[in-house]
């Protein structure tokens, strides 16, 4: 970012936060903070970027220390960890103590409390779990559906001293520091500060774009040239992982007198639009940004039914494919043939064609992939069969061969056993986790294009 | 951690370190700060632990103002990030502001900068090359064989005000923020602290204990009574996710006058002996922390081999097994019967019972675990029927619910059909991820169990 757009964001025309995040495993180096990370682009998005950042331990002047600093620096401070039941959780006292607010035991959150024991099959709330009832006073507890421990929002004055909820203009708020309990909670964080903040937040706005196939190396220099010169704003980021690359447009809202001016929407339609013709058979529309979704959508609409056979993937298209919710809809199951015995016996593979062109081969492939949609009675099957290495590479497999295939239904009327099946080989880079990753995407994507999606 | 135990490492008997890492891409979200935590490793390892960690970006007031608090709490400072040759490389500047130190230039540095750029083919140094050339005074450049940038140590006396290197008592560091070049410059800073802190560093060893089958809340009470009163400075730190609990024991080496004398060694054997009988049936042996290798290693030692037969994990349990290099010495496959149809075809699970009992039953879960062990013929096997939510619950069977079964061959002799066959319902908190990640591992500890591990 150049110091200019910087100083356009800065204090004098929006919101700023702090974040705190406790814990001795982040000073040990034990643990990489990627909440922090994570808090920072939330926040970012919500319009109060983080100004600073604290990590502290577990010792509760050091965060009584943290909490003070991070609340005479920002009207909006989010603090990560240290809230669960244990001795060492020190961060609710630590930052009453620091707020000079009180703790009072809170009806609904002990409620809430004895009710996931019971549900765990436990009478008795054991004494020392009690803590976690407690809510700052003033102030709220934020309910976790996710933990044991709730979020805590201390209410403060415009001085910094605490005030009644109603009449709060600065909050502190404690979150757990279990990532997806944090990230559960986060919703709520986000409506005190839009309630409290409302035309002082100016949010980032941003668009992703999910695609995947081609490596950022490729990508970026495509993406660059369509987007020429004159980017009304617009930024572009691009985040590769081993499944693809995601492009994030940003652009920063208009200020609240401008309300009602979607200029910065305008920007990004504008830039998406001059992206299409490059990202063409890249992109997959999918809010979670996972594939799988993708082609979920495009299965239910169809109305048809999905199963996979797999080798040096071991399962991991089946499983992604089914954590997420609603899969049965679509999924039938999976024949993981990892031994070549297992290919024969359960998928119906030729053992000639196994020992004429061994198990990463097209034959192989196309056998499987048949096999697995005749004896699981799927509409639709991918096949994957490859050298994830370390071991089992050869001049003419090196580690990264993978043959990959998929079959799906002919035209409306056509049986079952019809339809189009076809085998492509890929050479993927990297290492034995990249080659299994890139390889169940591509299986994704390639069914994704024969269904039509893209 | 008890305070005690924290206490007596305190700063009374060692030297505590603290962080200022430097970026708006930190404070954005854009980049995980990695390099906090490997310096959160290293000082630790030297002895200086991380007391406290701030995160700024690029303006100088934050940098100052996080620069003097951190000389302030610790005797060691090392700052990482802003030192290139850019605008908004701010580092420099403000840390000579913060600490009263003048910037002169160095004619080592100036030397070094010329010779890089004539390496590079390039005659004149560019002007704002130059300020790479800068050192602290008093204080040291830090050669840098890696990149332009130097570190940079301003020397303080006891009071924290600058002071002649040869008197210096406290050292603030600024390192560049690109990660091998930090790194690459950390054996400067070790030196200098072993040289200005000598027997006040106190190195801390550590051993993680990796548990599985009892939450953290009722784990620590057990940990925390085996461990007792008199620890000898042993600390323990509780480190959940959804597959398990590692126990981390930390302890401060010896003082220098009793070098030669193992007593941290000593001081966690005594503690690990005394957790033994609390974590009976409990621990597994692994040194990635991933309970299929422990799992991998017990089958390999028989010569037996394994299989899976999953509805709600998906494949999870076969993707994790497979995901290990070597997995296909013991690996034979797996059948993802997510449809009740697959079960009953390609596991022979009865129809009738399905009708009965329901596919999440103990029932089913046998015959899924016979069904593939013979259908795949391998030694042993593990099923998983269960509810993983959102969908599916009922009041006999609501989310969470899971039936787990294992099958393992008999004494030796017995044939492949012999052997012992159970399952165990169990039920899971939390959310679908919880569940299936919860489910998977279960399933892997109880085929641990009966094959004799942990």
């Amino acid at each position: 970012m150049n110091s200019d757009a910087r100083a356009g964001a800065g204090a004098a025309t929006g919101t700023r936060s702090a974040v705190v995040t406790v814990g001795e495993e982040l000073l040990s180096g034990a643990t990489v903070d990627r909440n922090a990370a994570w808090l920072g682009r939330r926040l970012a998005a919500l319009g109060a970027p983080v100004a600073r950042l604290w990590s502290v331990g577990d010792r509760d002047v050091d965060i009584a220390d943290a909490v003070r600093s991070a609340a005479s620096a920002a009207p909006l401070v989010v603090v990560t960890g240290g809230l669960g039941p244990t001795a060492d959780d020190r961060t609710r006292d630590a930052a009453a103590a620091a707020l000079g607010a009180d703790l009072v035991e809170d009806e609904t959150l002990l409620a809430a409390l004895g009710a996931r024991y019971r549900a765990a099959g436990r009478d008795v709330l054991p004494p020392e779990m009690r803590r976690l009832a407690l809510r700052p006073d003033p102030g709220l507890g934020l309910a976790n559906p996710l933990g044991a421990a709730p979020g805590l929002a201390f209410a403060l004055g415009s001085e910094g001293r605490p005030a009644p909820v109603a009449e709060a203009r600065r909050w502190v708020v404690l979150l757990p520091g279990v990532p997806r309990e944090m990230r559960g909670l986060f919703a709520q964080v986000e409506r005190l500060a839009r309630d409290t903040f409302a035309r002082r937040l100016r949010p980032v706005e941003s668009r992703v774009i999910h695609t995947t196939g081609l490596p950022e190396s490729q990508l970026a220099p495509r993406v660059e040239a369509a987007l020429g010169e004159d980017r009304r704003g617009v930024e572009v980021a691009y985040l590769p992982d081993l499944t693809g690359v995601d492009l994030r447009l940003t652009v920063r809202s208009a200020p609240p007198e401008a309300v009602g001016d979607d200029s910065a929407g305008a920007a990004l339609d504008a830039a998406e639009a001059r992206l299409q013709p490059v990202l063409d058979g890249l992109r997959f529309a999918a809010p979670s940004g996972d594939l799988v979704e993708a082609v979920q959508v495009v299965l239910e609409a169809r109305g048809w039914t999905f199963a996979t056979a797999e080798s040096c993937t071991g399962g991991l298209v089946a499983e992604r494919y089914t954590r997420r919710a609603g899969a049965s809809r679509t999924f039938v199951g999976s024949i993981v043939a990892y031994d070549n015995d297992v290919k024969v016996e359960a998928l119906g593979v030729d053992a000639g064609a196994l020992e004429a062109d061994g198990a990463v081969s097209e034959v192989v492939a196309l056998q499987m992939v048949e096999g697995v949609r005749a004896r699981l009675g799927a509409d639709c099957a991918v096949s994957i069969t490859g050298v994830a290495g370390p071991g089992g590479g050869s001049p003419d497999k090196p580690v990264g061969t993978v043959w990959i295939g998929v079959a799906v239904p002919g035209d409306a009327g056509a049986g079952r056993g019809a339809g189009r099946v076809r085998a492509v080989r890929h050479a993927f880079a990297g290492d034995r986790e990249a080659v299994r990753e890139r390889a169940a995407q591509a299986a994704l994507h390639m069914l994704y294009r024969e269904l039509g999606g893209g």
